[in-house]
């Protein structure tokens, strides 16, 4: 089965700045227990995902377009572009901005860390 | 912690035509056994992932650019674009050709159907 991509406007993600735009790939329900989110994420100029945890799951960001800055979970911050991967174990933070003039897409896929819920 | 994604190039993938260049996101090991291949995937020119069954798991592709020709578990074949989203479900069996001059590029997640193994 093919499906159009269909755009979710979250504000303030994660007490991030401004608004992202999420295009799900598939759902919790489809993801069968074993992750619980699976999106490219459009992270428009001078916008942001907060700093936030993952307990229980990890979420590598998966850089497509654009320029961000990755904050790591030691406070490491890091500008990154299309073809790097922002890895974090399993209890770790993150954040990420786009404090550019242009549009920053990546992917994001939350792993759970445990057997399938 | 930041990496640059790896060029890893497959020659007649699932049997298809020439070869494709994957540029895996997460490696099986951190997939934690609940997936077992996450992975961006340019198909060049007239190259293919020939037609395969996903027992015990499914593959979304999620098409990021150029224009691509899936074949479904039913056989039907569509033509797919930058934010079209293929699915199976698990137990069927799809394939996807690039017909056209330009690279085709897609993200592929293959997601286990029982408990993380």
């Amino acid at each position: 089965m093919v499906v159009k991509e269909q755009a979710v406007v979250k504000e303030g993600l994660r007490g991030g700045q401004g608004h992202v735009v999420l295009y799900p790939i598939l759902s919790a329900e489809e993801l069968m227990g074993h992750a619980t989110m699976y999106a490219r994420v459009v992270i428009p100029p001078h916008c942001s995902i907060g700093w936030h945890q993952h307990v229980g799951n990890t979420e590598p960001y998966y850089i497509l377009k654009g320029e961000g800055v990755f904050t790591d979970n030691d406070g490491t911050k890091t500008v990154v572009h299309a073809g790097d991967i922002c890895k974090i174990r399993c209890g770790e933070s993150h954040a990420i901005a786009n404090e550019s003039e242009e549009d920053m897409e990546m992917i994001a896929l939350v792993v759970n860390e445990g057997p399938a819920e």
